[in-house]
């Protein structure tokens, strides 16, 4: 899953009946690169979200014979990164040197 | 899914079966990259659209023994960035700190 | 589905049963990078031919039991750009700005 | 599958009932881009991991009901490059020059 | 489906179920990026293979039970560029201009 920022709504009459009346999101990720999600969640605009593909995505729809391949997931409340443990820590020292050689 | 820019049709008579005489538009992505899709709306060039992906895709024509990867959703009408709020709104600031800690 | 060009043929004699006797070909894209793809339609290297990929791509080869990723989808007779109307006219414009207010 | 280091947790409460209550880890890839995945292994900040993306992700957790698109497959222990033969030796040379010629 | 390089085997004992006791192989595509894949072919490192992505590398494994995303199709032996026809020779022309108008 993704992390990206709503911002906007789509506006869109002529489309696939696979995707009735379904409210479309814009959403831009880290790049700026911008893209179009459906919304189960009731976003606003300025809202982190995190973002489900592919046919899991059809499936957070509740329905999946909505027609999207990618839907909101969620609001993100906050994110922690929870002091990962310097290189030096044996947990989070890139694994090029087994491990199991060190214990 | 993605915005694309239709930009013209793509001619192909020797095709596998899976596409039977389904029209092909070329679409041009932000970054120039060329695209094909199946057109079950009936676009233009020139016309924006945002395109479907994967297992959607084929659904989204509506027969999924249609062998296509990408279809295009819909014509888009308009777009609105909604004013997102600045940073300074708490809704919009990247929630690297914990929001329920500022609660 | 994707542009690129057969540049050759790749020879396996090692591989999984899910591909059987399948000829692969060996696909350069426009950044020249090269993918591997089976071939229902019987290409020469030089052809250009679109690639259906994913679960599209195994049904595509007529039979889902073959595992591939990426097939072959049809040769490329000609793709006309179709004079994409310029920035000014209404319908290729960047929809940024709503269009039914201007209308 | 890829290979990405747990940074922290994403908090979440509103989100798809397809998540239900699982716990989101917050990954960083090689090039620093942030991915949410579910976590059935049980990580801790700091581990290298190696995810499942895809349907595969979903069938991983155990529960194909649970909306996910990207998975922990296991905490990486170590991994060794076990002295890649140099591009003399004949296994590890760019096959460019057919092998069975050379044979 | 791509090509890669096998460089190491990734050990790994805290794992998913759906992986079981499967080896997982470690590859570096062009880019030097690593990947991590089941290995149903028996591959050495510094072997030159392809990869099959998405659901049909679960199926390549012959039990799609086994929770992968990405899967050793076969060792490649030799690829031969054949020669592809220069700029040109009328079928690998870049065919932007229509080629049906040429014949």
């Amino acid at each position: 899953m993704e992390i990206n920022q709503v911002v906007g709504t789509l506006y869109c009459t002529e489309r696939i009946e696979g995707l009735r009346h379904c409210s479309l999101r814009i959403l831009k990720d880290k790049k700026g690169k911008l893209l179009v999600a459906t919304d189960p969640v009731g976003t606003r605009p300025g809202n982190w979200v995190f973002t489900v593909s592919g046919s899991a995505g059809r499936y957070a729809m509740g329905d999946p014979n909505i027609m999207t391949d990618l839907t909101i997931g969620g609001i993100i409340d906050a994110w922690a990164p929870e002091t990962v443990a310097k290189p030096e820590a044996s947990s989070s020292a890139s694994p090029a040197t087994p491990r199991d050689k060190a214990a």
